[in-house]
This record gives C-alpha cells, sequence and structure tokens, in this order.
C-alpha cells in the first residue's frame, strides 16, 4: 500500500521527534512511550491503568484517538526538514473492537508525503498478559508540515 | 441542519448519562464537566492545563479528539432506551485552529438518531480570558447503541 | 457554526467558478446545475435519473459523494484566487437517509478558509414531488488551493 | 491488517453480488466491471472516458468515491446472509495523487466485519498504457446490513 515515501528531509529526524515528544505534555502525561523510530514510521506503546478506560473497562476511545494522532503527527515529523514540524489537519478512528488489556501498541505510517501535507494510517492493537495481539482500531489521518517553529 | 429528533426512549435520561460519566474513569481524569445535557445534545468544559497542551503550548489534538468523543457519545446516550448505552464506530476531527485559551468548550449533537447508529456533530471552542470563543475543531462520529450493558 | 469566512480573493469568482464547471466533463454528464454561487458557498441541482440509482431504486452512494464534492469544492473555488484552482485532499460522506425523490439539492459551504487549506461542510437533501424536502447525507471535506492551473 | 475474516454467511455470494451489480444502475452506467470476488474482497476496473474527468484532465474526484463506495459495499455484501445486502453508513476518500491514466483499478477489502457493520478499506489505482499502476486514493467505508431486501 506504500508507494514511495521518500527519503526524511532531515537526518537527525530521530532526535527531532525525540526532542518534540519530550516536551509534548499530554503525550507525557498520558505516559506513551516510543518503541520505534523510521522515516514514516512511528510505534509507541502504553501500559494501561484505570484512567485510560471508560465505565465498560475498557479502553476509552478517546485515549485510542489521542494516541492515534500522536503516531501518525510523528510518522509524519520524521519526513519534515530542520526546524520544520507537523500538526493535524484531519483525524478519523474507526473503532473495530473493545479495547481490553494490559497495553495499546500503536504503529503510525506515512502512506504519502509532500510539501504540506502527509497521508498517514495507524494501527491500535490491545494486548493481554500472554502478549496477544487484538486490532482494535484503525485511524487515518492528514499532517500539515509546519515551518519555523522552535 | 438538525431534522426530527424523535423524543428520547428514557425519561430519566439525564440521570442515566450523569451517572455513566461517573463511572467514566478517562473523562474524570481529563477534567471535563458537563454543562448542559438535553435530548440529543450534551455540553461540557474542560480547565486547560499544560498537561493537555502540546509541545507549542497549543491544546493537543487527542484532547480535542477525545473531548468531541464523548461529548458527542453522551448526546447519543440521552436518546437510548433504560439501561442501554453507545459506542464510538467512527470518530472525524477537522482541526480548523490552533487551540489557545483558558477552558475548552464542546457542543455535540446528534443529528439523526435511529435504533442502532446516532450520527453526530460536534463544535469545539477555545475560550481566552475575557470569553471570547473561537471554533477550533469540528467533529463528526457515529454512535452505536450498545443493549443489556450495566 | 461559521465564522469569518474572509472576503473572496477573486472579485470574478461567479465567473471563475462557472467557467471551471463548464469545462467539468464529469459535472456536465451527471446533469448537476448551480442554482446558487456566492462567497463561500455553491448549492447546486440535479434531477434524477434511472441511472443514478442504486439496485433498490435509491440514490446511489457514489452519486451523492460526487455531488457532495462537486460543491464543497467549488465553495472553496469561490476563495481562492484569479487563476487559482482547488482540488480535494479529503471527502467523508454520512450517509443518513436513503435518497427517494425526483431531485437532490446539495449545500456546500466553506467553515474555514486558508492560504492553502479551506475546510468545508455540505448537505444534501431529497425533494419529493410536492418540494418536500429531506436530508439524507452531511458531507465534509478538505479542499486544497491549486496555483497556476488554466 | 487483516484479522479474523469469518466465512461468508451465503455459499451463493458470488452469484448474489454478481445479480446485485447487474441490478445497479449507476454501476452500470460508470462502465465499472468486477474483476475478482472473493469473501470478503472485490476488484473492479473502469476504462476511462471524457466524461470521467474533471477540468484538467484528471480523474474526478466523484469517480474515485464512486468507485470507492462500490467496492467496499460489494466486498462487505460477500459476508452477509441469502437475501441480505449491504447499504453504506460512512465513506471517507483520502486523495492521495492526480488520476491520470488509460484505466482505475479499485480493491475492496474489510477489515473486520460483525452482525450489522462492516469496516472495509479500499485503494484506487491508476494504469497509464503500458499497465504502470499509480495509487491515487485510499478509501475508507462503514457498511451496515440491509436484511429482507430483494
Amino acid at each position: 500500500m506504500n508507494q514511495s515515501i521518500p527519503n526524511t528531509l532531515n537526518p537527525d529526524y530521530k532526535q527531532a521527534v525525540l526532542d518534540s515528544m519530550k516536551k509534548n505534555y499530554f503525550m507525557q502525561h498520558l505516559g506513551l512511550k516510543p518503541v520505534n523510530i523510521e522515516p514514516g514510521k512511528v510505534e509507541a506503546e502504553l501500559e494501561l491503568m484505570q484512567h485510560h478506560l471508560q465505565q465498560n473497562g475498557y479502553v476509552h476511545g478517546g485515549i485510542t484517538s489521542a494516541i492515534s494522532d500522536i503516531v501518525m503527527g510523528f510518522a509524519a515529523w520524521t519526513l519534515v526538514g530542520k526546524g520544520e514540524g507537523t500538526v493535524t489537519s484531519d483525524l478519523k478512528v474507526a473503532y473495530l473492537r473493545p479495547g481490553i488489556g494490559k497495553h495499546v501498541k500503536a504503529q503510525g505510517t506515512v502512506i504519502k508525503t509532500g510539501r504540506n501535507l502527509h497521508y498517514c494510517e495507524a494501527s491500535i492493537f490491545c494486548l493481554n498478559e500472554s502478549g496477544d495481539e487484538t486490532l482494535i482500531a484503525r485511524a487515518y489521518a492528514t499532517m500539515c508540515t509546519v515551518r519555523h517553529k522552535k
């Protein structure tokens, strides 16, 4: 499905993403941890705690959407130039199954990059104690390049 | 734009929504407070704190999507029968402007209700110290009725 | 819901839109006719024929999505500069009710315009012989400015 | 990305889909031809003609959305019971690249099926005279089962 992801414009893309993640208050507050960063792709994990859940004990839809936004936003960030960043234009989440488990794992991928717009897709999984994965959501986003941001 | 929202199926819809909100761990953790609940419509407010922000000091896109999900989910919940609830099938957020301010206010509305599916729209505003509102996002969701849930 | 639609950048926006519509082969082939064009808003109508329907005699979902795309794309086109145009980045349609009737009427509106991106919403109605309107779909799109297009 | 597509509920799923396609006036009018039908997956092709294009000679966004709707709707139709069908609840199209070529090819896949809702994804390609494929759009839909339809 991916075609021709160009090389990143920033050789230090990994450090740029990690620096921005450190300053991302909400991501830190959530407890979401990056586990893989490569050009056009970011993977992150969250250990589930009670405050991530809704009234039936499932992962809250707002947690799923927030994590989707983060992994796709940073997947696009790996491709932009030094000193540039990304903001979300449009985010969609398809909730496939109830989120039950110990961990959430999310993979965001850029499927088409451009000068201003980056189209992304993400898969969100729940992992139980044995590490078995269930796909709980698919997400889709358009990210915009932001220039001259510190 | 709204046409023929039927009467709610549950005369105690307000209490049902408030009870479910109380048990919604993530909503409590966020600090989102309901300010109006009527059939097919829910309004809520959030006092912004640093952990709701991203690296540039704007409201995090994940906060916006989470709040959108909550006000639309509970707007649909006002219409379902006693003992029933709703889960999100599909959520989309259009991020129109950076979220800067002291408070976020969100209004979720059901634009078409049915036996199983409820189509919703939401407007998300940021309020500055003077109370001036800026529309920062529009959101759209399909909510599903869940039967026999406690 | 609309806030601060700026004045169009092109005083001849109406002629620009009509010229582009004339060259839009698919729109002509569909038989979709503009009935109102103003800055940030386009309304169009279609007389329904059998080839616009699906197997149950309802308006085909593809007709609804195509018309949504057209009225939102041209609503954005009313706002861009002379010699510029728009292309669709992202289109979403929520199908609320089966489309039954003699005519389809669609209204596309820009809810936020910018240098490159224009966020739009649309309402699609079916009209019966007596002219009674039913809202059959809501649609949402992000349109991009295209520069230096003939 | 696909997990556990259940067997179709209708052993004659292929004939059911072909019968419904034959009665689908808009699909016939478009000229879209099925080239592969299997449980949870439908592929179709369209020979491009001038009336499928917009003002710059690219495939019209409405054609792309219509084809997306059709291949995903019938992908879901392969899985439902005898005498049942599907209607679109929600359709989203991400337009990745301008559509230039001789043919359009579309693949719709069900990524999660259920009693009432079927989540689908699609890839839309343009093929040039040499048969080289370019991914021009990705599309996402929720399809609903319709019971007791002829």
